[in-house]
């Protein structure tokens, strides 16, 4: 069903009100963790973090939102429905070191902007909404990576929060302790309510601002796969071995990072391949390195293309070792099936784009995001707005005010056909 | 002028003895720094390499040599000869850490049994010969390589002792101290009565080994030069950013050390390049690296041909920072001229390898050596012998006695040459 009608009244000056609201929100949680560059570090339950959740907290009840915490310390801002299925939006509120201020949080912002709206304007909605700010996705502290959405969904195993530290030794277990939560209680953060799920996001990297697309709607995330290669050669004076005696590992992994480059480009976008780590031992810049390892992270959205990029990495592996005698090893450090996101909602977030007037094109997450998580227990997508540059994880991420506006009025209509339209 | 006649005592009994005393004395040092499997840690002025010395002289006096030391340390056995003009013979006792007992050790010892073999079989020389054990040559503990081969040639400079410093901050004029060596002295060490220098020491790589010669009449070490390239792009996330969009820094280094590799093949052989060290920054598995830096050492006898190596590889880096719009600094780190050793020396080991009846080739050296530091004031020139597997800097650093026993013998009358027949 169209929105148009209903919401002929979000106009000009609705997107004029809502850009000049997200803006003002995220400079006043921007300071929460902000350096001198306007970087932000805003690592889970730090005093930076306790900081902005309260501000937000604040922020919520202004809006006349009904706010609770879960157990670890999420924070929702309800609006009340007619039925007890909760269509829920928001993001995270925690960066990695020297981020920036939009990652994560302008997903909470633009949320609460957008049921704010529907607040204020629609009455009581048929399904209850909820905006969400979510207390750790990065993983920058702990090795605890989607732990907000994990607590929702019932997948944080029993002893974590006394196994998992950050680089201090603390456990996420007495790090939650000091901001007043109770580890044993994190079972009771598992929702079994979720009628829907919508994450607005920046989209972390360049597609959108090169298509001049506004609204990325993203209908999948990708699959992760990360291996560590470690090969093992010959050691031995830079001065005194011909080369054609060498069996030098770093040269072998030089080869292969070349060709897993190539690997790449030839399968085409989406398909990336990075090393973003590498070591070679002894390292004296007079000694043929004896070892050489590396990190390589692959992705695609298609598990089944994933299956043929991994085969081709691997054979290239084998054959550049195999070729300079070279003993290989390859660890698996993470593999990560992708999702594919509701196609509902997908298609709502379709038709709120054009309904907004706004250019918008379907495209796949290279990220991880909470949605793929939270998507696992009920219908969920996200939409992504342009970053600037690019870029994410720095000082400098920014996104337009017209395009947060613009995300906005595309979140409303969606969350009018989620929460008033269906229930 | 031919050995043969004059040497012919010099028989099957003498290549025994030769090969027994050296195998003796091999291992009566090998005990000062021997770690259980083996390896040798003699680091300069500390307690191992003390007694190193001690047992040095007292062997070189066992033989009737007559002992000293200089302001550094090093040790001298002197035949007095008629003439003042001193023919110098010996190589360095100083190892890496865990490295092997024949490294720089075997040159002393075979040093001071063909002068030992010569002053018992052939009385007083025309000039004097020395037996000379070199007190610091790897850099292992100060960053002070050749110390004892540049003290002899007067090029240690002033506030240098007090300059270089060990890993624990100990400065190398303390370390003198405490081994009742005066730095202040240092100047003194300086000779001007060298008329000839021969330092015998093992390949350190696997030349000899392959063709299966004996001996390897080195007439150059050649030139090194080091660098340190550092390239800068766009740190970024391995998800988002698609591969057309990217400006890796690690892989345009993957591409440079490739390329350095090829380059340094299609040049042949005793061209060298290597990249000993390596460091991708930020370096987490998940982004795309932002700063990639590393070291590359490329080598070759001839500087002319040397520096054609360095404008290829300085094009190199060029062309593959401008392709991928890379920012990139190349620094310099070591740049070492060659030396080309004294022709009449050289043909002096040559006809004595014929007399010998060894198999013997002209090489070059692809490893630095205190030769070519004395060769800057006297004549000079260096025998090799085989390194098992090509291998040196490891514990099982290892030469065949038979061979070591060819290369006294090659010695004694390369020594004879240059101290009784010339004057």
């Amino acid at each position: 069903m169209a929105t148009t009608a209903v919401l002929s009244r979000f106009g000009a000056s609705d997107r004029a009100q809502m850009a000049a609201d997200a803006g003002r929100v995220i400079e006043r949680l921007r300071k929460h963790g902000a350096g001198p560059n306007g970087g932000v570090t805003r690592l889970v339950y730090s005093p930076e973090w306790r900081a902005a959740m309260a501000d937000i907290e604040e922020w919520l009840a202004e809006m006349r939102l009904a706010v609770r915490h879960d157990a670890v310390g999420s924070r929702f801002g309800r609006l009340v429905g007619e039925s007890s299925s909760v269509v829920l939006s928001g993001s995270h509120t925690d960066s990695v070191k020297q981020g920036g201020a939009y990652d994560g949080t302008l997903g909470v912002v633009m949320a609460g902007c957008a049921i704010g709206w529907l607040a204020r304007n629609m009455g009581k909605p048929a399904r209850t909404l909820e905006v969400y700010a979510n207390c750790e996705e990065e993983s920058s502290r702990f090795a605890s990576n989607f732990w907000g959405s994990r607590a929702l969904t019932g997948r944080i195993a029993t002893g974590d929060a006394d196994r998992l530290t950050d680089e201090n030794g603390e456990t996420i277990g007495s790090a939650m302790r000091a901001c007043g939560l109770d580890p044993a209680a994190i079972p009771s953060a598992r929702r079994q309510d979720l009628g829907a799920y919508v994450e607005p996001h920046i989209e972390q990297g360049p597609v959108l601002v090169e298509s001049r697309d506004v609204i990325g709607v993203v209908d999948r995330v990708v699959g992760v796969r990360v291996i560590r290669v470690t090969l093992n050669g010959v050691s031995g004076h830079a001065g005194t071995m011909p080369m054609a005696n060498r069996h030098d590992p770093l040269a072998g992994a030089a080869e292969i990072i070349a060709g897993a480059e190539r690997v790449a480009r030839e399968m085409g976008a989406p398909a990336v391949a990075t090393v973003g780590s590498i070591a070679a031992k002894p390292g004296g810049f007079n000694q043929i390195p004896g070892e050489a390892a590396f990190t390589l992270d692959f992705r695609h959205p298609d598990d089944h293309v994933l299956d043929a990029f991994e085969h081709e990495l691997r054979k290239l592996i084998q054959e550049v070792s195999a070729g300079r005698g070279l003993d290989v090893q390859v660890g698996q450090m993470l593999h990560q099936t992708g999702i594919k996101f509701d196609s509902k909602i997908c298609a709502s977030l379709e038709a709120s784009c054009s309904e907004s007037g706004v250019r918008w094109r379907r495209m796949p997450s290279g990220a991880g995001h909470d949605a793929q998580v939270i998507g696992t227990i009920c219908p969920a997508a996200m939409l992504f707005v342009p970053s600037q540059g690019g870029h994410s994880h720095r000082p400098d991420e920014h996104t337009e005010l017209a395009d947060i506006a613009s995300g906005i009025e595309v979140l409303v209509r969606t969350l009018f056909r989620l929460a008033y339209q269906d229930s």
